[in-house]
C-alpha cells in the first residue's frame, strides 16, 4: 500500500497548515484517485523560501563531491521506489508504464550525469590571470574568476514528463548541481508522484549531511502558491516547462519585482519540419512514417512534437501527401494528461477544422476512455498560413498541418516569418542541402536545434544539446533546459582581485588541488601555477 | 582642422534628416564647443535598424579571422586619429590628456584583446556527441553544439568613458566580437569624439569588406532615439553603462517588448570597502592614502570608485579616522564631465551634510573652474546607515562616506544588509581574514569583484574579469561587461543534430580545421574526431 500524506516538504519536515484541499486524478478513467493534497499556504511558502535562503549559505559551500553524492543519492532513492512509483505515476497520468520507466531512467541519469559533471569540477570556468607587479604603467593585479551558483531557485514541473522534467528534473537537477537550494511547485496532475519523488530528494538530503531547506515541494495553484514563490525577494531565479501563458505570466512579475530575477520558461513551439524537393520524392515512405509517429508519439504531449510540415509544391508532391495520409491513418491517439488538456486540443483541432482552406487530411484511430484524443493532420497552403497565424502555433496533443508551399522563394519566406522554436528540422539529400544552404542559415536563428533527416521528438541527455529556442520557445533563448549546460542557467561569474591562496575556491588555489581545467593568462590547462 | 560633420553614421551612409539640433560643450569653460550636431530622426533609426538586421545574415557567418582582421582595423584606425581624437576628447569631457591617452590605449588594447580571442576560435564552446547507432532501446544520435550571435545589438555610450565604455568600447567591441552587428547611441557629452570613432569604425568595416550596416551611430537624446532603437524588432540585446535610472527604463522597456530581450545595463554601484581591525592599526597610512586616491581619482567618475568604507570601533579607530582626514585634505577636485553631473554631484554633497549625525570629516581642493567639483569625505555611525539609506547610494563623484560599526557582528550585518555591488573590497592582514572568514562568504554574494588589499578602481581587461554583479549594480548579473567573457551576453547557444559535415560550422566539423577546444563526449581536447 502506498501511502501519500498529501503535505508540503518544507525542508525535513511536512506541514499541512491550509484547509484547502484537492485530489489527484486519473485521465484514463475520468475519475479522482483516492491520494488527496492540501494546498499551501501563503505563510509555508514563505517558509520555505526563509528555509531555501538559510540553506544556500551551507549548501553553496559544499565541494563537488558532497553535491555529486547528494545527487547520485537523489537518483538511487528515485530508484529504489521501485515500482509503486510507477504505478502511482501511470495512474496519475495516463501514460503507459513503458514511457514512464523509460523517463525515470532519463531522470536518474541526468542526475547521474550532473553527479559525474560535480565531480570532475571543471564546470566552474575557472580563468586565472597572474599577476605582473612590474607592469608599466600600473601593475596588473591577481584576477581570478569562476562560476557560482545564484541563490535558491523556483522550479515548476511540467505536466507531460512527471519524473523528468517535473520534482527531480533537469530544473532540479541543475539548479542543485550549481549550488542553488531548490522548492518546487509541483504540477497538480501528478501530485502523488510528486510526493514520492519528493520525499525521495528529502530522505538523500539528510542521508548526506545536506542542509534543512536545501529542498521544499509545495502542492497549489501555480497563479496562487507559484506566484508567491516567484516574488519572494530569497529567490534568485525560476525554471519553467509549461504553456507560453503560464511562463509569461511570471516573467512578468519577475521582471517586475524590485530585484528582477531570470526566468527560464520553456514554453514549446509548433518545431516546423520542412521536406525539400529531392527528399521528398525518394524518401516519402521513410519521412511519412517517421512524422506520423513522431506527431503521435505520447498522445502528442511532447514540447517538440512537430506541429508544422512545409514542402513544396512539384514532382511527387501528390504521391507524398498521399503517404502521409496513409501513414497518419495508422496512428492511435490515447489518454490525455488532464481534462483541460483533453478540452484544450479538442477546441483547437475543431477550430483549425472550421477554418476555411483548412482540410482535415487524415485522423487516428482514438483509443477508449475518459480523455482519449484522435490524432488529426490539417492540410493547407502558404497563403492560409499567412492569413491566420494560430495555425502555426503549437496545439498541445497530436495534431500537425501539413503545408503547401508553391516555390522555393515562398519556402524560404515562411522560414523567415517563423517566430522562435525550440526545433527546426530538415528533410533533404545532399543534392536538397546545397540547394537549400539557405534555409538551413535561416533556421539556425529561428530554434535552439536544429535536425537533419530524423524528428524532433526525443532530446538526448548530454552535453551538448540545446533544448531551448528563441522567444516565444522560450522566455530566454541564452540557454537550454536539457543537457550539462543547463547548470549555468543558475550561475554568476564572480572574481578575486589579490585573494590570498588560503580564501580561494580550491579550483582557484595555484595547486589546482581539483585537477580542473582552467584558463590561466589566456590558455586552457589543468596544470598548477 | 579637425572636420566634425555632425550627422548620423547610418552603415556606409552619412546622413542628417533632422531639424533639431545641439553643440557638444566644453565643461571645463562652461561654454560651448564650435561642433554641431543634429539629432536622429526615428526614421534614421529604422533605417539603421534595418541595415543592421540585413547586415547581420553576411555578419554572422564571417569567420573568426574575418571578424579579428575587422576589430584589429578599428583599432588601427583609431591609434590613426592620433593627436585629434585626443585634444577633441579633453575639450568635451575636461579629462586630463595623459588619462584620455590612457583610455585610448585602453580601447585598442581590448579590441585587440577581442581579435585574439577571435583568431583562436575556443571561445564558441564547442560540444560533440558522437552517434551511438546501436545504443539500446533508441539510438543515440550525434549532437554539436557552439554559441552563435543572437542578431543586432543595441549599445549606450557611458558619459565617464568617452573612448573605453563608449563608441568602440567594451560592448562594442564584445558585440561584434560574437557576430553582431552594433549601434550605438552616443552619448551627448562627448558627440565629437564619438563621431572620430565611429568614423573609425565605419573606414575599418569598409577596408575589410564587413556588410553595410555592421556598425551605425546615432546622436539624439537616450529617452527619445534610445528608446526607438530599444522596441525596434530587429535589435536582440542591449549594452549600457549609465546610471540606475537610465539602466532601469531600458530594461523595463525590453521587458516589455513583444519579444522581450535581455538588457545589460552596467548602473554602477557604491562599492564597500571594509577596513579590518588589524589592518585598520597596521596599516593605517598606507589605507588612507589609497582610499584616498582611489575615491578622488579622475574627479571620482568611475563606476567603481568606493562611496562606502566601513570600519570598527576600537583600538586605533580613531587613529585612523585622523589618518583618513588628513589625506583626504590632500586631495584636489577637478572639473566634471557635464553641468548635470556637477549639479547632481554638488546636490548629493550637500544632502548628506544636512543629514543629523552625519559629519563632514574632510573636504578637498576644488581648483578652478566652471564645473569644478570639491572631494567630500563624510563620516556617520552604522545606526544612522540604517536610517538614512539614501548614505549607500551612489554619488556619483568624489565624495564617500566613513561607516563606524560597534561590533564586528554589526560589521557583519552591514555586509548582509547591502544590496547588489560591482565590487567589494575587504583591507585585512592574514589574521583578520581569518577572524572574518564569514565578510569573505557574505561579499562574494554582494559583488561581481572581491578586492583584497587593493581599491576597487581600476578595473583590469583580461579573461578573468567580472565588472558586473547583482541587482541594482546591474540588470543582469550573469554577465561581465570588462574582459572577454563579455562576449557571452551578445551569444545564444545553438545545436546541430544528425547535421552532414558540409554543413555544419568549422569549428564543430570531425577534422576541427581550426584546431580549437572542444568538449568531445564529454572531454575537453583540441583532438580530430
Amino acid at each position: 500500500m502506498i501511502k501519500i500524506d498529501g503535505k508540503q516538504i518544507i525542508g525535513f519536515s511536512l506541514t499541512a497548515e491550509g484547509t484547502d484541499r484537492f485530489h489527484s486524478y486519473n485521465p484514463a478513467l475520468g475519475v479522482p484517485l483516492e491520494y488527496s493534497f492540501v494546498k499551501a499556504t501563503v505563510r509555508e511558502a514563505d517558509l520555505a523560501c526563509e528555509k531555501a535562503a538559510s540553506a544556500f549559505q551551507v549548501y553553496r559551500k559544499k565541494s563537488g563531491n558532497d553535491k555529486a553524492m547528494f545527487l547520485d543519492a537523489i537518483a538511487q532513492e528515485i530508484f529504489l521506489l521501485g515500482d509503486a512509483l510507477i504505478e502511482v505515476c501511470c495512474r496519475e497520468t495516463a501514460l503507459p508504464k513503458a514511457r514512464i520507466e523509460g523517463e525515470r531512467g532519463r531522470t536518474i541519469n541526468q542526475l547521474r550525469l550532473f553527479a559525474r559533471v560535480l565531480r570532475e569540477g571543471s564546470w566552474r570556468d575557472a580563468r586565472i590571470e597572474t599577476a605582473e607587479p612590474g607592469r608599466v604603467p600600473v601593475p596588473k593585479p591577481d584576477i581570478r574568476s569562476l562560476h557560482t551558483g545564484v541563490g535558491p531557485v523556483v522550479v515548476f514541473g511540467a505536466s507531460n514528463f512527471p519524473l523528468a522534467f517535473s520534482v527531480a528534473g533537469g530544473d532540479t537537477a541543475s539548479a542543485l548541481a550549481a549550488g542553488c537550494p531548490v522548492i518546487v511547485k509541483v504540477h497538480s496532475a501528478h501530485p502523488a508522484t510528486g510526493e514520492l519523488v519528493g520525499k525521495a530528494i528529502q530522505r538523500a538530503a539528510q542521508s548526506t549531511y545536506m542542509p534543512d531547506g536545501v529542498f521544499s515541494m509545495l502542492h497549489g495553484d501555480g497563479s496562487v502558491i507559484g506566484t508567491q514563490l516567484v516574488k519572494n525577494k530569497h529567490m534568485k531565479a525560476v525554471g519553467l516547462t509549461g504553456s507560453f501563458q503560464a511562463g509569461k505570466a511570471l516573467f512578468d512579475i519577475a521582471a517586475q519585482r524590485e530585484e528582477p530575477i531570470p526566468v527560464y520558461a520553456e514554453m514549446g513551439s509548433s518545431n516546423p519540419v520542412f521536406v525539400l524537393p529531392e527528399a521528398m520524392k525518394l524518401n516519402a515512405a521513410r519521412i511519412s512514417q517517421g512524422y506520423s509517429a513522431s506527431v503521435t508519439l505520447g498522445v502528442g504531449q511532447f514540447c517538440t512534437n512537430p506541429g508544422l510540415l512545409f514542402h513544396q509544391q512539384g514532382d511527387g508532391s501528390s504521391e507524398f501527401i498521399s503517404q502521409i495520409k496513409t501513414e497518419f491513418e495508422k496512428t492511435t491517439g490515447g489518454a490525455m494528461l488532464t481534462e483541460n488538456i483533453f478540452k484544450s486540443y479538442t477546441t483547437s483541432v475543431a477550430r483549425h477544422a472550421s477554418r476555411q482552406e483548412v482540410e482535415l487530411l487524415a485522423i487516428g484511430a482514438r483509443g477508449e476512455g475518459a480523455h482519449y484524443a484522435s490524432p488529426a493532420l490539417f492540410k493547407t497552403q502558404g497563403d492560409t498560413l499567412y492569413s491566420n497565424p494560430e495555425l502555426s502555433e503549437e496545439v498541445f496533443g497530436p495534431a500537425s498541418v501539413v503545408v503547401e508551399m508553391k516555390t522555393k522563394n515562398e519556402l524560404l519566406e515562411a522560414a523567415r516569418n517563423l517566430k522562435g522554436h525550440l526545433t527546426a528540422t530538415v528533410h533533404g539529400t545532399e543534392h536538397d542541402l546545397a540547394a537549400y544552404t539557405e534555409l538551413l542559415a535561416i533556421l539556425e536563428q529561428k530554434a535552439g536545434r536544429i535536425v537533419i533527416n530524423a524528428f524532433p521528438t526525443g532530446v538526448e541527455v548530454c552535453h551538448a544539446m540545446v533544448h531551448g529556442g528563441p522567444y516565444p520557445a522560450t522566455t530566454d533563448g541564452r540557454s537550454t533546459s536539457v543537457g550539462t549546460a543547463a547548470i549555468y542557467r543558475f550561475t554568476r561569474p564572480v572574481c578575486y582581485q589579490d585573494m590570498p591562496s588560503p580564501w580561494l575556491p580550491p579550483e582557484l588555489q595555484n595547486e589546482n588541488p581539483l585537477g580542473v581545467w582552467r584558463l590561466i593568462n589566456g590558455e586552457w590547462t589543468k596544470d598548477r601555477i
